[in-house]
C-alpha cells in the first residue's frame, strides 16, 4: 500500500499537560491519523487531521454490535532525543489477527507503522521527557455502517490516537494486590478472548471494579471452563517465578498474546533461565508457596512494562509473595525492557525502531 | 424520575422509505431520544432532536473496552390505527440487567418507556402500515468518557432511535437451515452472554458469516465448555417439540432471557401444553429425530417473532424437520403473538401498552 497520507495541520494547538499530571490516557495530542475502508474501495483516504470528535450515525454498528479492535504501544525518547518505538510489527501483527476473529478487513502493517511515524513527528512536542513517561500510542478500529442488522460491518474506520502518558508507578516499581476472581470470567476458548477487542474488556470491568471496592488493583483471571487453570491479571499476561523456574501459561486461545509477554520469554530464554510455557493451576501456586518455593509473581504489558506481584488472594486464602518486595527476575527484566525501549541499553534483538 | 423531556422538531423531515423496500434496521426516523449520565448529574437531560450524527470523542469508552448494551423491541399499528408495544417493561427490565452487568448505572425503566412513547408520537408518520411491517425501537447505552483506562466509564448516553421494518419473511413463515457451530463459542456462564451486550455480537459475527457462506442462515450455539448442550440459535432463543413436549435450554447464565422466549412459555402454558426448560444436548436432538419424535424447531425473538427450523446441520450429521415445512404450534404461536402485537387477537395477559 502506497497511498499518500494527507495532512491537515490544526490552527488552534493545545495546551500541552504539565507533565507531572499526565496519568494514563487522559490527554491526546493535537492530531490523529485516520483512514476509511469501504467494500469497493477497500483501506482508502489515509489522513491526519486536527484531533476532533468522530461524526458517527446513531446506528453506527460498533455501538450496537461491537465490532471494534485495538491495539496499544508505546514511543520512548532516548536521552539523544530520538524516539523509539518497542515491536511495532507485533502489535501489527496481532491487529490482522483481531481483525480475522472480529471479521474486520485486514490492514497494511506496514503502512499503518509508517502512518504512526509521520502522525508522532508532526505531534513530537507532545512526547513527555521526565523519566518513565512516554506516548502512547492507540491504534483502533471501529464498524461505522448505519445499520441495525446483525452481520459484519461493510464500511469501517481505522484511527490512532497519542496520549502522553506517565510513569505507571509514581512512586517506582510497587508490587500489587491482586484478587483471584471466582465468579466472573473473561474470555473462552472459541471466543475472543486472544483478539485485542473492546468485547473483551466490557466483560471484565465488573470484576475489576468489585476487586477495586476490595482493596486489590488488578483480577486474576482464572479458565472458564474449571475456573482451575490461571489465565490472565487485569489486561496483562502473568509470570510465575517457582524453585528457579519461570511459568506462564500457554498460549491457548482465551488468552492475550502479550508483546511484553513475548519479550520476556526471549529475554528469560537468552539470559538461559528454565521457562515454562503450559497450563499452571491457582492450586499449583498455592502448594509452591506452602513449600517455599514461590519465588516472584509478576505482570506482563505495555502500559506497565513489569508489575511485580506482592500478594494474591484467593476466596479465603492468600499468599505474601518475596514478602511484598519485588523480586530480582522482576527488576531486572523491568531495567532491561525500559532499558532497550529508551535506548539506555544496546538492541540486539532489534526490538526498536526509530520514529 | 419526573424530568421533562425537551422536543426539537426537525426542520429538514427526510423522505420516508418504500415500504416495499424496509428491510431491517436500515432506514431512521426523523428524530431521537437522548439522555445524558454523568456521576455528578446521573441521568439527565432527556430530549428529543433531530437524527442526527453523534459528536464523539475519539477516545470515547466504548470505542475501546465496548461498554454498549442495547434493546430491541417493536411498535405495531392495529387495524384501528392504535400504535401498541409489547411488554416494554420486560425490555427495560433486561435493560438494567444488562447495565448491571456492565456497570453501567441504572436508568429508569419507565421513564425510558415514556420517552419511546413520546418519540413515537412525533414520528408517528413513519409507522409502516403493511401487513408484516412495524416499527423496530432500538434504545441503547454507550461509554462516552474520553480515557483510555480500563474501567467503568464516569459518562454515559442512552439514545433510542426507530427503524420502520419490512415483514422478516417476505414470502411467509419460511422454515431455515440452521448450522450447529462446534468451534466458535458466543458465550460462557461467569461471561456477559446473559446480558444484551455489544461485545456478544461482536463474538458471534465470524461464525454467523461463515453460516451465510455455507448456505446457512443462522448458527446453533453449543455451551463453551462441553459443546453439547444447546444454547441459542443466532440472536434468537429456540424450542424444541419432541413426542409432544416442547423443551428449550433452560436460562443458564449464559443465554438471552427473550422476551418472545418468555411469552411463548406462557402462551404454551396456557394452552396446557407440557414445557420443560432443562439442559439439551445436540445429541439428544438427533437421537429424537432418529426415534421419529422430533416434530418442530423454531427459534423466537423480537425480530422475527417466530423463526421455523427446517434443517439443521451437526459436523456430517444433519436432520430435515417436519419435512422442511412450518409445525402446527410454530404457525400457532406465530399467529398468536402476532395477533396480539397488532391487537387482531385479545390480550388477556394485558402484554401490549399503547404508544
Amino acid at each position: 500500500m502506497t497511498q499518500e497520507i494527507s495532512i491537515q495541520l490544526t490552527t488552534e494547538p493545545r495546551t500541552r499537560p504539565d507533565s507531572e499530571k499526565l496519568g494514563f490516557g487522559k490527554y491526546f495530542t493535537d492530531h490523529m491519523f485516520m483512514m476509511d475502508y469501504t467494500l469497493e474501495q477497500g483501506w482508502h483516504n489515509p489522513r491526519i487531521v486536527p484531533y476532533a470528535p468522530l461524526q458517527m450515525d446513531p446506528a453506527s454498528m460498533v455501538f450496537h454490535y461491537g465490532q471494534a479492535v485495538f491495539e496499544g504501544l508505546k514511543a520512548y525518547q532516548t536521552s539523544t532525543g530520538e524516539l523509539l518505538l518497542f515491536r511495532p510489527d507485533k502489535n501489527m501483527k496481532r491487529l490482522n489477527r483481531s481483525n480475522e476473529r472480529l471479521g474486520i478487513p485486514e490492514v497494511s502493517g506496514d503502512f499503518v507503522i509508517e502512518a504512526i511515524r509521520t502522525l508522532i513527528n508532526i505531534d513530537r512536542a507532545w512526547v513527555p521527557t521526565a523519566p518513565g513517561t512516554s506516548l502512547y500510542i492507540r491504534p483502533f478500529i471501529i464498524a461505522t455502517e448505519a445499520c441495525l442488522g446483525v452481520r459484519e460491518s461493510h464500511t469501517y474506520q481505522l484511527i490512532v490516537i497519542l496520549s502522553p502518558v506517565g510513569a505507571y508507578y509514581s512512586g517506582g516499581l510497587a508490587p500489587v494486590k491482586i484478587n483471584v476472581e471466582s465468579s466472573y470470567t473473561r474470555a473462552v476458548q472459541g471466543g475472543i478472548g486472544h483478539a485485542k477487542a473492546a468485547g473483551n474488556y466490557a466483560a471484565s470491568i465488573k470484576a475489576q471494579s468489585n476487586a477495586k471496592k476490595g482493596g486489590y488493583s488488578q483480577v486474576l483471571w482464572l479458565d472458564a471452563l474449571e475456573k482451575k487453570y490461571i489465565e490472565e491479571v487485569g489486561s496483562m499476561n502473568i509470570f510465575f517465578k517457582i524453585g528457579g523456574k519461570v511459568i506462564t501459561p500457554a498460549i491457548n486461545g482465551s488468552i492475550l498474546e502479550g508483546v511484553t509477554r513475548a519479550s520476556v520469554l526471549e529475554l528469560l530464554g537468552s539470559w538461559n533461565i528454565p521457562v515454562e510455557e503450559r497450563k499452571i493451576s491457582i492450586e499449583e501456586i498455592f502448594e509452591a508457596n506452602a513449600k517455599g518455593e514461590l519465588e516472584e509473581v509478576f505482570g506482563t504489558g505495555t502500559a506497565a512494562v513489569i508489575s511485580p506481584v506482592g500478594e494474591l488472594y484467593w476466596n479465603d486464602r492468600q499468599v505474601l509473595i518475596n514478602n511484598g518486595q519485588i523480586g530480582p527476575y522482576s527488576q531486572k527484566l523491568y531495567d532491561t525492557l525500559t532499558g532497550i525501549q529508551t535506548g539506555r541499553l544496546p538492541d540486539p534483538l532489534k526490538w526498536t525502531m526509530p520514529v
